[in-house]
């Protein structure tokens, strides 16, 4: 089994954490001499955009398709405005490769304090999918009257048959297949944003009735944002639009245990395309380079990419690995309460793998 | 002191819990003599549509715009689309009473237990300004190939220069005058959304020139969301656009004890209209009617529109009382864990107003 892996460490923190990752997935092909990984190293970043004026080459995305997978640590960094740094790089890949599944487990990981009263890991424990290449992401608006009286600024949303059907497809048949209850929330704001949302909402109905065994509910954005809060085990499968997606998996890493630790997969369910794995959080500017940041969520990330290529123990293993160093609790870095640094964390689920 | 206040119970809850306020407001023209409030009451509400087919009658805001406040309990109802409801009545009087300041407190009152591990009083103590007047509540947009595979909606956030500075300069100044730490927090998500967040953006940089007093950040409404669960103490006066004002106004309200407490005043500050005043918490049709209801949000409100009304001290004692009820404990409703009905803590507030 030989993989080829795109390796994009990108900005800030992005270059700190994804290196563990890589660690990590280097300790697992030592364990099983049958796993071989290959990377391609790709500096695209907000430092690349200074010296070259671009985020990417032209052919950027020609030089990634042939990969089995894209290995992301993060796009931002101050100088560069992110609108910027974001459409040159981080959305046109997930764009252009049809990686419309954006996958964000919502697990409490042992070892893991949650900053919820009383919560524990029984009831932190479901998926977001995010729908990643359309709807308020559109790109699609503009700017009137700049410098007048009357300076205004539009932007549409844009929801497609396509585009709704497919994500919802995919979050359904993960619901009726894995879901722990066969049960799906649907996010929406129809009583706020009357005509895409209403058209989401028909869609989730259609779509229910072709998994009649999955039991569904649509729930606005904000009392949604809010049940995470107070009632988390009500969860199971969640599916919500591109910015309701990214502000739940936000508020999702919050109750989990920080950013720091919610890893994401951008996926191509067809396979016509690689799918690519990054972190939740972003650059982090302010403790990049310090050897602070926290690899947990880069080395999930690793997990899920395992995942994705098949090679289901091997992730297994890793995970495991990864929770009993945060139960152990010698080598946490500050934002879990320790003091271990970037690499002694990774070093440390290194040697758990390794058996050491 | 003659007040007059448009009371609208509106559907489910709000019916109920709206009463509790009245009680609450009468319970205070017992105690101060001097103050009177006289109520004209609407039935609007999705009774009324399916009784009459509009939400309120034509002249509904003519109705209402002599009066000094509006008091509203809820609107929706299951049988009517939320779009339908919500514009036909809700959100006509926000926009055209110009009540384009939606002022929504995040304090834990006393007696309250947050869910947050580790957080109290002093942590949880903070004020949302929502933008309440245009932004991604545009009702802009539409359909297209309906039926045909190609089927799919549009709809536009429209941002202002007037509706943007008007919301911003009033945060800046309730920061810079009343602010705890002169601190003040602009949502964005300027990395995605790439023309009316950007140019959100930049009006918070330009206004922040007039007030250069004020420590400003602007943070991603994703990390912000995931901020109200870890570090709420950070916070001071946020300010956001319609859609973020709403997320993060009822996740403010889960972080400090649930939906059932917080409250929300909708300012005309020039008070060419008249202001309105209701609960954040919905209809609940599942709890309507069963005297179950939590009236503290309601209760809130009404202290609120007596601030607003310039009656600061009866607000006062409002606030007092209700908050004693609270951290005594003999008359919770099941959601604060208690057994009490909606109306005995009621009772037991205006009790304590009336030194009983
Ligand atoms: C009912 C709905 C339209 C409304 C809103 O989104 O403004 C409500 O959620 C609120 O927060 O007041
Ligand atoms: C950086 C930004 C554009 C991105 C997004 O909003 O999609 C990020 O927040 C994420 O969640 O992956």
């Amino acid at each position: 089994r030989h993989y080829s892996i795109a390796f994009i460490p990108g900005d800030g923190i992005g270059v700190d954490v994804l290196g563990e990752g890589r660690k990590v997935l280097d300790a697992l092909s030592s364990l099983d001499g049958g796993l071989k990984i290959g990377y391609q190293e790709f500096d695209w970043s907000c430092e690349y955009y200074m010296n070259n004026g671009v985020m990417m080459p032209e052919n950027g995305l020609d030089q990634l398709k042939g990969h089995d997978s894209i290995y992301l640590g993060a796009v931002g960094y101050p100088g560069v405005p992110d609108h910027v740094s974001l459409w040159g790089l981080l959305l046109p890949i997930r764009r252009q490769f049809q990686q419309y599944i954006n996958l964000r487990p919502v697990k409490l990981l042992r070892g893991i304090k949650p900053p919820l009263a009383g919560k524990g890991l029984e009831d932190l424990d479901f998926i977001v999918i995010r729908e990643n290449n359309e709807g308020e992401y559109s790109s699609i608006g503009g700017r009137m009257y700049e410098g007048t009286e009357m300076d205004m600024a539009i932007q549409s949303a844009v929801f497609t048959r396509h585009g709704v059907e497919r994500v919802l497809r995919y979050a359904f048949s993960l619901a009726s297949s894995k879901g722990k209850r066969k049960k799906l929330t649907a996010a929406t704001k129809s009583n706020g944003i009357n005509h895409t949302m209403p058209f989401w909402d028909e869609y989730v109905r259609k779509i229910n009735s072709e998994y009649p065994d999955v039991a569904t509910e649509i729930t606005h954005i904000d009392a949604l944002a809010a049940f995470f809060v107070t009632k988390p085990e009500s969860f199971d499968v969640v599916v919500a639009s591109n910015l309701f997606g990214d502000i739940l998996t936000d508020l999702g890493a919050a109750i989990v245990g920080g950013l720091g630790i919610a890893p994401s997969a951008n996926i191509n369910p067809e396979k016509n395309f690689p799918s690519m794995f990054e972190p939740v959080h972003g650059s982090a500017p302010d403790i990049a380079g310090k050897g602070i940041a926290n690899p947990t969520a880069a080395i999930w990330c690793a997990g899920m990419m395992l995942d994705h290529l098949g090679e289901y123990e091997l992730a297994a293993v890793l995970m495991e690995s990864l929770q009993q160093v945060l139960e152990e609790g010698a080598a946490l870095t500050p934002d879990l309460g320790g003091k271990a640094s970037t690499w002694e964390f990774g070093d440390e689920v290194c040697r758990k793998i390794l058996g050491k």
